[in-house]
């Protein structure tokens, strides 16, 4: 057996005691796998008295973790802190400059400053693993890194953020308002300390620009992301989707075009009958689609101790098997800086509205669409009690622009009751 | 850059001639993302002659496969020829024995000769890699071995045959029997030669073997799967599965229990709602279970020529980037003989009978269940024009024994108008 691989650990939280509990309970499955025992030497955190549920007096200490980053007995620097800049940061870059390898769930930071510490990492010949920052416990930065490395990609989505899909799920299965789901979600302690990461799609942002750099060979740009939350998502759209056979869900969608890189996330209209459209609650799921491959579909839980820590150790454990892969699956300085793609690809899109209920309203809308070139697939107008009749449009493949078009020109004709809402269908 | 890596491939069918094309077609993406150049040196077929699409004459080629794989310029050894023993069998313990990396599809040799072929790799310092012989292009070998490595894995679950799901899934869409979807599946050229090896549940059981082996640390034990085709499932199954919910799928299932290990490929029901349920067509779907990660799902295309050479690509790549695992995720030497479990686990099951129609009848069956120690769920007789109505139980969780018990007590009450059909429901 070779020498052991010694790890330090800054951040004791959920996932960073998870990890603790792993490498000491299953020290001999880990020895046995991957030939070299497995062990922490030091670990660091903001409070040191805190109890975690797991004996730390088998560690060194550090207080501050760039200190731990750069101890000469620390091989690998797990970096489970968090948070985009500061010391989880600072820490990154001390290891990697020590020619440390790091492991880290970091994906605010990687989105963020993924570059630089990827060509820190190939430059000081070390590797920088995040499989944990991506869908929690899916081995899916594995899979597009190296399974699938033979595959021109065409597109990655997936479904990333579990408090969303958990806001949505419940809103369509028990009928709650936005506010309501929120409040539940909120109660249960799954927001984030700052909501909006979770339902303005930001984390879920994150995680996509991180799946777009592998998939594409190209410069993280999490500031090429389209957010969109789901805060505007209404319980009618969910009632009134589902009608039409749909599902919506926080979706992100990178891909590249001939106008350039494009990625989304926004809430998206997917079949019902689609994997994407059956996966409820907190889970997530991931979709990668190569030239060679076709599809390929992955479920799993996004978050949580166990599941992350299962991806922290992943990466642990190809590190003690001697794999040497750069950053984003090719050295940093090959990755290109991709142009954005200002218009997204066309796609069907639903639109829902309220018309005052006189004659001519629906023609009007009906020409407004025909003028800017959009033909309907499936119209619905809804019986109604008030003044104002629902309508629902799923319209054929079009451009974002010639529905905005559509849009502005209807709002001339004094037949709307309300501002229509207009959310994509992706084709999965 | 360092050397180039170069291959040499035996077995020029769809699938070989799919990894000739990609290799060409791609070389810069694959040198940017291995940092290598992957050449092909020599090739090796049955018939030099024969048109397959693609241009050969770059290449040495070999009549004898075992010539092949011993050639001082071949560092990788891709076998594509199949066949359990034979050349596959010979030029692969020839590739191994020079210490040359093998890759192959072959699931059946790996079943049949997987210990001692890992465990000359292993002596040799070469390794020996599979992704494309189970589940065609989805990286489940990976991602068992390497990203969910940090798990004690507890079932490991699959819908591993296109050919039986899509009979499967034509008889319950289209009203087929069993032998006009079987006949149709023929007449699209979904069939093995011998077809014994997709509706006997044979080659979803090599596979099932190899997924149990990395699982759990085992010895392959092919011999241990306890198989049983599709060729009984009935539409009547399929349909009144459906009534009470439920999918027929031939599902492999592999645990570790108290009583040894358990390997199982035979028809079972499973939820209609879940992700097993839900997979229609020739898509193949895996289910890891492990104790920090929950439940991982992954589904792509099981086989033809795209998918599979994507996954012979998958570990070429790893090969180029130096990744040097031992066959099935530990040392060939440390992997346990496994026992076989005799008695599967306790699951509820799905019965299926014609009662003749006289009073009593069912009195006689649900009292033969519960002598058996076995409680009903739900039961169900159906509407019946001739003199035995059809009667569908699904039972609470029993044993095999525990029902073929009742099933025996059932026959000798003289109020069967058919043998029974008992079907496992697998809990998803």
């Amino acid at each position: 057996m070779s020498e052991p691989l010694r790890l330090g650990i800054a951040g004791l939280g959920t996932v960073g005691a998870g990890v603790v509990k792993i490498v000491r309970q299953k020290a001999n499955l880990l020895a046995t796998r991957t030939g070299r025992s497995i062990q922490i030497v030091a670990v660091s955190a903001r409070n040191r008295d805190k109890d975690r549920g797991v004996r730390l007096t088998d560690f060194a200490w550090e207080d501050d973790p760039v200190a731990l980053a750069r101890r000469e007995d620390v091989d690998v620097f797990v970096e489970l802190m968090g948070g985009s800049d500061g010391p989880a940061k600072a820490a990154t870059q001390a290891a990697l400059d020590a020619g440390k390898d790091v492991v880290t769930a970091n994906k605010a930071m990687l989105a963020h400053h993924g570059q630089m510490l990827a060509q820190l990492a190939d430059e000081k010949g070390a590797v920088l693993r995040f499989e944990a920052a991506v869908a929690g416990g899916i081995p899916v930065i594995k899979a597009l890194t190296e399974g699938l490395a033979g595959n021109e990609i065409s597109r990655v989505m997936g479904v990333m953020n579990g408090t969303c899909n958990y806001i949505l799920t419940r809103m369509e299965s028990a009928g709650l308002t936005y506010g309501q789901a929120f409040a539940e979600a909120d109660d249960l302690g799954y927001l984030e300390a700052d909501p909006e990461l979770d339902v303005g799609g930001i984390d879920a942002g994150h995680k996509l620009a991180l799946l777009a750099s592998i998939a594409f060979g190209t410069v993280v740009d999490f500031a090429g992301v389209r957010l969109e939350g789901i805060g505007k998502v209404s319980i009618d759209d969910i009632r009134q989707a589902a009608d039409m056979g749909y599902k919506i869900k926080l979706l992100g969608v990178a891909r590249m075009t001939g106008r350039g890189l494009e990625q989304r996330m926004a809430p998206c209209l997917v079949p019902q009958t689609s994997p994407l459209g059956q996966l409820d609650g907190g889970t997530n799921m991931v979709v990668i689609e190569g030239d060679s491959v076709g599809q390929i579909v992955m479920r799993g839980a996004g978050a949580g101790e166990g599941p992350t820590a299962s991806a922290v150790l992943g990466d642990v454990m190809d590190i003690a098997r001697g794999l040497r892969i750069s950053t984003f699956g090719k050295p940093a300085v090959a990755l290109n800086k991709a142009q954005t793609a200002t218009v997204a690809t066309p796609a069907p899109y639903y639109l829902r509205m309220r018309l005052l209920d006189k004659p001519g309203a629906l023609a009007k809308v009906a020409t407004a669409l025909g003028d800017a070139g959009i033909s309907i697939n499936r119209m619905r107008q809804y019986d109604h009690t008030d003044d104002t009749a629902p309508v629902l449009i799923v319209t054929h493949k079009t451009t974002r622009d010639a529905l905005d078009q559509a849009i502005g020109a209807m709002s001339t004709t004094g037949v709307l009751g309300s501002d229509p809402v207009a959310l994509r269908i992706e084709e999965v």
